[in-house]
């Protein structure tokens, strides 16, 4: 009975939160596009505006955290409500890490084209990466507010591709590194862009297990384990 | 001025939420290392105990978030209390999902040890990094309810040591399947282990960061990139 009683007055704060989210998803998708394209055509400026832009994801975490807060008090949710707006403050904190992998990102493209070093290829296979986090950031966010769990449990799914495509890339940097002396630094910079992405698509998949959670009140453990079997079977084949 | 007035009413219901956070530290520190320990010595009665004890660990987030939420709502903080009263939402968070993290190396652990593909020092070398996470689990938890930024800080950049342990049981693994097409699916399990492990150590390392943030108000994100950088290291020597 109270999962199904939604009051009309949290039905409003929810939605200006939401919103919110919404606008912080947007600055932190634009992140991870700008990060990726300064990465791959060494513009330097990009990179530190995606620095200086990460100020602006924080802020508004803040200002999710406190809206959530003051809804809370407000209106005092209990059972689904309060699944609901505890989803909000969890999502902002993954999206503040994304913007901060994002802005990680930003740092070391500007070591990197002042060594470099960055062959043509890194560079593509790392914006891929990024776009496909980009893309599964936005399904994650579009299943949230339209409380979609089938596109929320797709973007879980595709976490193992981009597990697949880091696991990849480390094998190509170690070769790289074996080869030559002189790749090591370069390619251990490469090797944490490649991380900071993967760890993004983690975070973009607890935004989606948290829609799970929201709609359900179950989380999709199960799902974590079976993702995790997959992820380096390419090298079965 | 807001900063510094803390009502004692407040004081008293964070100690009691504190306590609760404590209790599932405990909780979780105990699934890392049953874990451990059933993956080593093939303990499968062990493996399914830590699965089944996930259950109390996660009901305990759900009474935290109830807890916390009730505070907020009783209080409506502001400032530093809040941000204290959301660190301990963050906090659980996190832990559940250390816990999940645990139950997934007990499921891999019973189909390992029905395999029987395990050596003798994968099993120790794993055992090891779970130590190890353990341990930071331990000290991350001390310094949260000692607000002690020295201690977190000191966490967060262990964690480069568990990231080291990781990737060279990668590159151990790696060699393994080349060598032998059948050590391929016992090496894929152990990976994921190894991941699960480093995974839980990210988790830790959110949790010492949540104590920096509490302290200070400041995200030590600097520390987070120079982490990363040394987390290869030892393949330059």
């Amino acid at each position: 009975m109270v999962e199904q009683h939604i009051t009309s007055a949290f039905d409003r704060d929810l939605e200006a939160v939401q919103a919110q989210i919404m606008k912080m998803g947007g600055l932190v998708e634009t992140a991870i596009r700008d990060s990726a394209h300064a990465l791959e055509t060494r513009d330097e400026e990009q990179a530190l505006s995606v620095r200086a832009n990460d100020k602006a994801i924080d802020a508004l975490e803040e200002i999710i955290n406190s809206e959530a807060a003051r809804v809370i008090a407000l209106r005092a949710p209990t059972a689904v409500d309060l699944r609901v707006i505890l989803s909000v403050i969890k999502i902002a904190a993954n999206l503040e890490r994304i913007g901060d992998y994002a802005k990680n990102i930003g740092k070391r493209t500007v070591v990197l084209s002042q060594g470099g070093h960055l062959t043509t290829e890194s560079g593509a296979a790392l914006r891929r990466m990024a776009r496909e986090v980009e893309r599964m950031l936005k399904d994650a966010l579009d299943a949230y507010i339209q409380r979609d769990v089938e596109l929320a449990t797709d973007v879980i799914e595709r976490d193992t591709d981009v597990d697949q495509m880091y696991n990849a890339m480390f094998r190509e940097f170690l070769t790289h590194m074996m080869e030559d002396a002189r790749n090591i630094t370069p390619c251990m910079h490469l090797h944490f862009i490649a991380k900071n992405i993967e760890r993004m698509g983690d975070h973009v998949t607890a935004i989606a297990e948290q829609v799970v959670y929201v709609v359900s009140g179950e989380k999709p453990a199960e799902d974590r384990v079976k993702a995790d079997t997959t992820s380096i079977k390419p090298q079965e084949a």
